[in-house]
């Protein structure tokens, strides 16, 4: 992983806006609210500038496609002036202007899109591939002008009512080769493009009722689709990461790939495991009743983790609000796995975050990113803190230091069997367990939560 | 699976349900509450009799041990007569005979037990190992007097202080070597009692907070133990099945065995799936945001369903209420994925229920109890009846015609690329998805609710 | 309340549904999806017509607007051939031909609406009007034409994006005032159409942070909405009830309306109890913690049930997935409170249900409604056979007689002190609580689904 | 209401926290853990202490009767000295004891307790009124000695069996009554410790199933007994403030006190208003669907905002886990709200919260407390600093300015008709809604909690 470069400035044929420069960092007491009061992507945190730490992307359909703002009960309330072209080319063009002209003055290194995000996808598969092709060379050349690269990018095989049944999982073959179509297309965009990994999310590969659904056969169909895809990608020189995002359920009321172990556990089984890693998205946690921590925590377990949407949802429904993330404190939990499992390496944050339906205006969108990129360094920093000033790892190492020597290895060896350990605890009740210390430990994050410099 | 025989019925040294005669069947119409309306045991359904499908065992802990009636804002409620002894043994056998008149009344096959529900451990391994030795020789006569069966039996690895940080996954190998030793002891009782099954259910097998917690370490020793455990069982003679029982929390906050997709990845990564199957309890399912034909189906898919643990959570709440089962639609769909998997082999129903804190009487017990196994008979009979009709599994069938052979077949196969099947796809968009038929297929299984004959 | 005729057929221009007739009752056994299995709308319960019972309405909404099938990542799969019109007007007079096309072949006596659901309200206050009192004209016939009446109409306050910081409660009086003069039209509406009842949903009636809120005023002003329109309807002639339609949340974060207890109160403090009831559906029930009984109960215990919307929701998610009611053990437990409460008197049952996104065939709108019909005549059927049997009301006759005279009954008059009821207790401890039987009834229920005769 | 003075130190017969002397503030760099960071009980924040405004309360129940550690699956794994005596008065001594040490230590100004807590209750109504009197002055010595007050007391009615259909709602007279005269005794022990305030849980006030509940008489039952308390403390001299503590379920499946609009819409119903207010507990807040600052603003806005419990849930579950409040982010939301009803009066911050059950060292009952006070210190240093900055108020000002004046003041004020409000609405569409601007608002949030000054 090269070190990142800051973004060049961009505007298209015409500013969308022209109100705001690029975001500086101005420190912690600014009262500019168009700034950065703790990300700077120059400073350095343990060697590294937080740049490459964070290794930040925007997500292309949230803020550029304008649906944004829609929900069960209303249409969108966002008027964005790059939508209003009535030709599909002209409109895709300029929401690349205007995305590339967000991302450059807000400074992030790199984006993430569908393929539907970028130009409507017309009416047939020649269309759609066509338009894909075009718009790929316009992204090119905003890529080259900006230098602003691809973290990721995903065949959209949810929206169009086709994929009612699923994509690679849909009871009838004729949709799952169409769906195959979409995703070559999407791999060659990536090649062109030099993405960093390409993405699957299954949000139509479930089931609504047992009763219509023979789920075994549509796993596997799964495992055969994403094989077919990982060897086109391969063969063509895709030389990046394989992600999968696990969700447990909407839109399909039972998703596939329920959460981190199911997917590994699934990747494992189908011969997988060597090209595929994960997508971490906090909100798909938290519906699945994982904490964002512990699906992370559970991918680099099982060294298999790759990049995160980063988001949050609202603890008091259950919805994938996917709000911009805020919660400093949730946030060093994840960020302290992050680094420690070694930080990203092909991944990094992705805002799979929307604005609130209320929040109508463009600057809106700054505000909502700002805050997001500030809260992740902000976690960085203390994250680093902790991990510097040493004691929650110490205070982990010694906890379960019995099983680094002596008969605690032989166990951890497999050398020991049931009797053997039957004899050891024959000696003697085992001694008064310690404190997990839990309250002590929870106090020492909020401690540098206050008091970690904030530059 | 050999033919089961009527329980004989069974008095100890008193009688602990003097008013109480064996449970009859009676029929629907009757009006005495202390009989079967639907469970007719000898009943045929598909070929074999009810007592062979359902093969129902009662759990000692629920409803002798007397914690029943406890919760987190007040003790017990409920004054079992059999526990008033003050000597641990006397205490245990009387609790025996109280467990067999039950069963033998009520007319199941099976029971099943944690080691500690049978006896108090004591303060010693020594006295501990004694002490079951003793009571599994008391069990053994009960069993061969009544023709009950052992369905399955456990080690309590949660209960004791001792194991507030995990057993198996303790974070000090002297509490692992004890655990290790309560296995081997459970493990030869149950060869001695002709166990069926053998079932670990990781009550403290997980994490209170990451801070704490190596969990790739704690997760390599819980595969190691379970390694350690089957050898040792195979070793003395075991044929059964090993069996794990996820539980996505409570009593610990993040339990590893979360759920039947992780349990399933966990144990073919660990060397483990050869041995282990699941046992699925309908209240974990929930708690896990599954259904428990969700949780069935995704065991029967990986040809790792086991056995079942029946009870019924509340949906309103978070906890695991372990109510009796009473909700026959819901238990339809679980006894379809059951009967299409093939029926029980070593499993079967265990009641892992317990009565409302308010139901005090020795007489709920029974209430409670044929409730719940007519609920389970009503079911079967639904089932078999949908199955004899055949509507669903044809509709089903021509759902997934398309890769039955052709292109669809090839693609099963693996033969197709992404490039052949993007070809495929060029050559017009699929026809229109045809309707999934959620709510005809929902009226289907109501009807046959309302018709399938009751005897 | 009189006795509620047969619709008559109806046709408009072309037919929707020609290949399906009057749906008619053939009995439980019929083998015909399209026909009644329990609901037939002359048999008698408890001395009323199935129909006059149970009142069933259809929702313009979610069948005939053809919004249905969206979600939050895809658009609407279903292609009603009544809205391909281009003119407003024209696909509001086609739909309104549908629907009642529909609703005769159906059955059903009643129907409700939303104002933009039977047209599409223009860009102006002016051609809304204007369409909305064209618009009743064509009702209007086509009521007079089938016998099918108004249960209740409302105002959609929350799709516009006018609407998006709430209505009665925006911040932004010119809102709030617009808001009025949609329910001013509605009223008049109502009235034109013989509505029994009217209704408010509050959809956008909340908050989504209260950094940004006044909760205090945002109440009061829909305190004072609602007694202007209330004053407004009953000048021009309402004599049916105002109803309030509590939900939780969705589409608004948190909801003032959350649940029947919090509607109850408010009515209460702002003067509004003597006109308004509750309209409570199931699925909103579900979404705050209660079950659809329970909300039920405590509207009966208030003098406020009203009238009915009926669905249910996944008890895996937590989205007000409208899904159509199936449970009839769960309906059960809803019918015994209606049935308790007297049963309707302006209010029925409202399917405010819709199809699954993959039920995309017109006769699928067919099947659900019977599904749901026959759901809840069975459910009638039970609770009628339950009262009538007694054992239920009698159990709970009992467990509260000491307050029917002497001592309890001074208390519940209010005529002991705390030092007299302390010297009361003092004469010793209350004997030992009698068990509260909870499985024994739960079985009472189970057996009356399955004997209850089904005609 | 007077300004609070530092405790006096205390030790009992022998100290039970030896090694530990008086918690002092010691700067947020400290690096000892038994010192606050941040609680400074002398500072002044907007011209009172932190003492004063913050009124901390130790929970005598959580943190000395030593039933904590124990769960559904195990028991308590605490070994609390005090609790060692055979004796019931002893043992209670002990215990008070150990609080006021703790407490004194501490520095807390005020304690709460259960009457059960502070002694065995006895198998008599007498002998329970006899030790309560004793211990009640033993407690007024310790009280005298330290100068820690008696926030509040109540009576358990929730553990003893006999309530287990409930206590006030219970369906037999007799337990009602004896609840009764449990509450005369607490009142009267609240008198003599100079309480300021009385406390209502209704744990097992509510149902287990509809099937054998009367819901109407029950309430009304509840409302009697509240008036007989009221009227009794009130005869006795009580001049604090009786509360009620909502919650939704747990222990009782549905209790009646679900929120706090439920407990508003009762009191009023029932002619309590006058007499009470509420105690919000954040735990019971979340388990209601709710956030804490959703539960303070609807009591707030209902002038009942009394007192609160301090704690939080683990948002990935149902049960009231109780833990220790960290979540700096969540109290800032909540003392924003506090501050701006205008702090506490009679009221306080009471932590009902335990430690988690492997924190097992007494010194973590120092850890505990020490971070949940200075989280709270913090919160109220940030959400001061926001009050002072001014721009959220100012936000929310302009946002309603609408309804300050004009038409809007006159709507408010109930002056507008239907009609007139229609007329008006007809001048035009209402200007475009402006942005709610959620984003920035909580970009104020995050970066007060970076820069508001430590001390
Ligand atoms: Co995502
Ligand atoms: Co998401
Ligand atoms: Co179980
Ligand atoms: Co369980
Ligand atoms: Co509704
Ligand atoms: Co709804
Ligand atoms: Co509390
Ligand atoms: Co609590």
């Amino acid at each position: 992983m090269s070190t990142l470069k800051p973004a060049t400035p961009f505007t298209g044929r015409e500013s969308y806006f022209p109100g705001i420069g690029p975001i500086a960092y101005e420190g912690s007491r600014s009262r500019n609210p168009l700034a950065f009061k703790v990300y700077n992507p120059e400073a350095l945190v343990a060697g590294k500038t937080m740049r490459d730490h964070l290794r930040f992307a925007v997500a292309y359909w949230h803020s550029f496609t304008g649906s944004a703002g829609n929900d069960p009960f209303g249409p969108t309330t966002l008027d964005y002036p790059w939508n209003r072209a009535t030709d599909a080319l002209s409109r895709a063009t300029r929401r690349a202007d205007a995305a590339f002209e967000f991302m450059s003055k807000l400074g992030v290194p790199f984006y993430c899109f569908h393929d539907v995000d970028v130009c409507d996808e017309g009416d047939s598969l020649a269309t759609y591939e066509g338009r894909l092709k075009e718009m790929t060379r316009v992204l090119a050349e905003r890529q080259e002008a900006t230098g602003i690269q691809l973290l990721w990018n995903t065949a959209n095989l949810f929206s169009n009512p086709r994929y009612m049944h699923g994509a690679a999982t849909n009871p009838d073959f004729s949709v799952v080769a169409r769906a195959a179509a979409q995703v070559k297309a999407c791999l060659e965009a990536n090649v062109a493009l030099g993405g960093h990994n390409y993405v699957f999310w299954g949000g139509r590969e479930g089931y609504s009722t047992l009763l219509n659904s023979n789920t075994r056969l549509e796993q596997e169909n799964l495992a055969a689709f994403l094989r077919a895809a990982r060897d086109y990608g391969r063969s063509i020189g895709f030389t990046g990461t394989f992600l999968i995002e696990p969700k447990p359920m909407e839109p399909t009321k039972h998703q596939y790939d329920f959460d981190a172990a199911t997917v590994i556990g699934f990747l494992h089984r189908q011969g997988l495991a060597g090209d595929f890693k994960l997508n971490i998205e906090a909100n798909h946690a938290t519906l699945a009743s994982h904490s964002f921590a512990h699906e992370l925590q559970t991918a680099a377990d099982a060294s298999m983790l790759g990049s995160i949407d980063a988001n949050r949802g609202d603890p008091q429904n259950g919805w994938d609000t996917d709000q911009f993330p805020t919660d400093i404190p949730d946030l060093v939990q994840a960020v302290l796995v992050i680094l420690g499992n070694g930080g990203f390496t092909t991944g990094g944050v992705n805002f799979d975050a929307k604005l609130r339906r209320g929040s109508v205006d463009l600057e809106d969108l700054f505000h909502a990113h700002i805050g997001g990129m500030d809260a992740f360094a902000r976690a960085l920093q203390v994250a680093d803190a902790l991990r510097q000033e040493g004691t929650l790892e110490e205070f982990r190492r010694e906890r379960y230091a019995s099983f680094d020597e002596g008969q605690g290895a032989a166990f951890r060896r497999g050398e020991l069997s049931l009797e053997a350990l039957r004899d050891i605890a024959s000696a003697g009740e085992p001694r008064r367990p310690g404190s997990g210390r839990q309250e002590y430990l929870e106090n020492l994050i909020n401690q540098a939560l206050l008091t970690t410099p904030l530059a």
